[in-house]
């Protein structure tokens, strides 16, 4: 779990349809935050909101209720309203991406409230003057509104990448430890006579074509397993070839065991 | 709207909730794209699904509807799957921010084709096969399984904040134009059969090892010209392991001349 899970508050200003509330609450847990917060909700139908919410439940039940937007803001030391639409107050709004590092840095020391309007028409003018500053969510003009739980994932998300995403030491290293450059060369050498040797290429003038190979390889960079897999094949085409008969290369069994 | 709007085909595979197909519809247009395809589809509940597209109806009633993710991606220069499991085949998996980039470059060359798996178990392995390359959504360790309509709003977005980055031209153009998955699929099925043929991989469990040379061609990308040099060899394994004789895939010349 993020350690800032609770410094940002999400709340959802007169939020209408339950599987919107309940999957706000997933998008939240998803990110690793866990404060969701309800300001005058009608009346909310339990069982279609955590239908939506699935395994955050925990965060949908532990949601705040207010009864206006000052009270579910109190304790935040920054109020940030979210807005997609264009208009007077609103030109000051600042994209997620662009914002996200300042409110993270703020939120060491503040808890930040991120403040959604209602689907239909979002933040009135009333609430945006609440807020100290305002955050917008870049969209293609042709349909600029999001459907509210949506926008909470984007800014869930984003403030999430900027608070360091949560560090999965499965991933970390997802560029692949390559083969050395001389083990790759063999293996192509290998390739070459085994390709030769099948009258795939021509003996007096091979390199043509193994040049694309080399390049496509090149492209990918060929981790030690693969070098092995392509090694293996070099060896069982060449056994093949031959007849079964050993070569030098073949004292190690052609069609030997890959991990 | 982004001159790049259909460069990118987002393919729901056997999705199940027609709220899902309706708001991922919505985080399409929200975001400036507009291929959307769905594959095994049960039974579409138009209803429910339009009252989530809302304004993005057009993007919905003009997805494309297919019976296998096979012909889904049929055009498509690249596959890439999404995944949020660990697993064996997962290691690989970038995160979205990471790989946004080259795929913008990509696609302007490419048609790229972005999948996302079913709610409840995302893409199992055999669909992981036909992926060239596989991407996924960092998220809390908590609860890493984000709602499908989500998963898709959060890669759109990145995909459109990448693609309004300042265009590299020059490394555009360096990018090789890839040949469609279907051709590499043939491809990669008839140097399985070869490979079969020889002994090197078991006839009953050919994939494990194959998913391998896959992920390594993946990264690289295989371009028309290499997918022929790649048929060719295969072609004349082939023709080797089985004496010489005629099959209907050597119609063709085996050792057909490749430029």
């Amino acid at each position: 779990m993020n350690v800032l899970a609770d410094r940002f508050a999400f709340v959802l200003f007169k939020p209408k349809a339950p599987g919107n509330i309940g999957a706000a609450a997933r998008a939240l847990k998803n990110m690793g935050w866990n404060d969701l917060r309800l300001v005058a909700t009608e009346r909310l139908n339990k069982r279609a909101a955590h239908t939506m919410a699935v395994h955050a439940r925990d965060v949908l039940d532990g949601a705040g209720i207010f009864p206006d937007l000052k009270s579910a803001v109190a304790d935040c030391g920054l109020a940030v309203g979210t807005t997609c639409r264009p208009g007077p107050y609103r030109r000051i709004a600042k994209p997620i991406r662009a914002a996200a590092p300042e409110l993270v840095a703020l939120s060491s020391t503040n808890r930040v409230a991120i403040i959604f309007g209602p689907e239909d028409f979002g933040l009135t003018n009333r609430e945006l003057k609440l807020c100290d500053r305002l955050l917008t969510i870049p969209a293609a003009p042709d349909y600029l509104s999001l459907n509210l739980a949506q926008a909470v994932m984007v800014v869930a998300y984003e403030l999430m990448m900027a608070a360091g995403a949560p560090i999965d030491t499965d991933r970390a290293s997802d560029l692949p430890a390559l083969a050395p450059a001389a083990e790759v060369d063999a293996m192509l050498a290998r390739m070459t006579d085994a390709l030769v040797a099948i009258g795939f290429l021509p003996g007096d003038n091979p390199d043509h074509i193994m040049f694309a190979v080399r390049a496509m390889l090149g492209r990918s960079g060929v981790t030690p397993r693969e070098c092995d897999i392509l090694n293996g094949i070099a060896r069982q085409i060449r056994w093949f070839a031959t007849g079964g008969r050993e070569t030098i290369d073949s004292k190690r069994r052609a069609g030997r065991k890959i991990r």
